[in-house]
């Protein structure tokens, strides 16, 4: 199974299980912070080993390389990520109720997880595309699966129309969860989220998710 | 005007205009090229101008920094983009036609300047939000403009429903067009476009394009 590489993967070393958990938590919050603040590109294990108050030598007998502590913050995320959609699949009666529970958890999960957040945009960007093309097939594949799962339902029970091409559907609906994600994750996006509804209407949350969830409800009945 | 900031700014010296407009183009280009492939925070002016065979000092007779250098391959990047949305604005007969437009001009100006696209994803991260949230009112103010003129146009038309909330539905508009967008920008979103639609179907644009089509039409019209 596909999505099941990362979760059966590990990318820290034996020594790493072996040291106590809260030098484990520790190590991963302060990498979680420097990757968040700084990017990928622009941080360096040593900074991370020296902010964390651990030698050079505990954090490469812990991971490998600077690669591979950023692979296992992503692994935990994509465990995060994967645990919030398997939820909002479980209780969604129908693709309405899992469109209205996909744009809460995308706000909720962007304003828990910052820093996680913060990591995502920076793995969609070419200068990590080394690192990020073995991911996109583990972090992007559990979402189409499940809203087309329901979009499927919705159809064979003649709610949507059945020329909808739920493929396609699937892509839009998640570009709309994705970049309203991103609006709570960056500040660049929170300003563009501002530009688009208001200043003024910025804390009329229901409201504003009431909106995209009529839209998108329309889009699936074209 | 908010959206002129950048086109009345400058952010090089005086001696880059007085230079040779194919060394004016060299610099840029390397600029863009290192910018693009390693991400703002992992390139230097030192590299840049190695790589385009010109000496620190004159680098920084042209650009007082990195940081105007970046700036000023952004305000070329926001007159391309200006551009394109002007032409939309200008061609479009109404709401139904300018979404046919946005959509197309999403890809091919992600096709078409592929560097300044990679680019423009480095800037949406957080890492450079102490560049970018300079940048979100000039980059992000254009599009929901145009939308929000032929939605409420529409509206008063009849042709689509006066209950709509035409900020939201800009917004969620916007969301699909920037994630198409990205999707021929980046190695991770380009494999995300073929996790959702099929590798099989990723040749037959016009048929994805359609669907995209139909889709924001029908959320248009709830």
């Amino acid at each position: 199974m596909v999505e099941n590489i990362i979760r059966t993967n590990k990318f820290h070393k034996d020594t790493f299980d072996k040291t106590t958990e809260e030098r484990r938590q520790n190590v991963l919050n302060v990498a979680i912070e420097e990757f968040a603040l700084n990017g990928y590109n622009a941080t360096s294990i040593n900074d991370i080993s020296k902010k964390a108050q651990i030698s050079i030598g505990a954090m490469y007998s812990y991971f490998a390389s600077k690669e591979d502590l950023f692979l296992s913050i992503v692994n935990n995320a994509y465990f995060l990520m994967d645990d919030i959609l398997r939820d909002v699949e479980n209780n969604s009666s129908d693709i309405f109720d899992c469109v209205n529970r996909m744009i809460k958890a995308s706000r909720i999960f962007a304003m828990n997880y910052p820093h996680l957040n913060r990591i995502y945009l920076d793995i969609t960007t070419q200068a990590l595309s080394h690192i990020s093309i073995k991911l996109s097939n583990t972090l992007e594949i559990v979402t189409p699966k499940v809203l087309n799962k329901f979009i499927m339902k919705a159809k064979m029970e003649g709610k949507i129309s059945g020329n909808l091409n739920e493929n396609v559907a699937a892509f839009c609906m998640d570009n709309i969860f994705t970049m309203y994600q991103f609006s709570f994750s960056s500040d660049y996006y929170k300003e563009r989220l501002k530009i688009y509804i208001g200043e003024e209407n910025i804390n009329d949350i229901e409201k504003l998710e009431d909106s995209i969830f009529k839209f998108i409800i329309g889009g699936l009945s074209n």
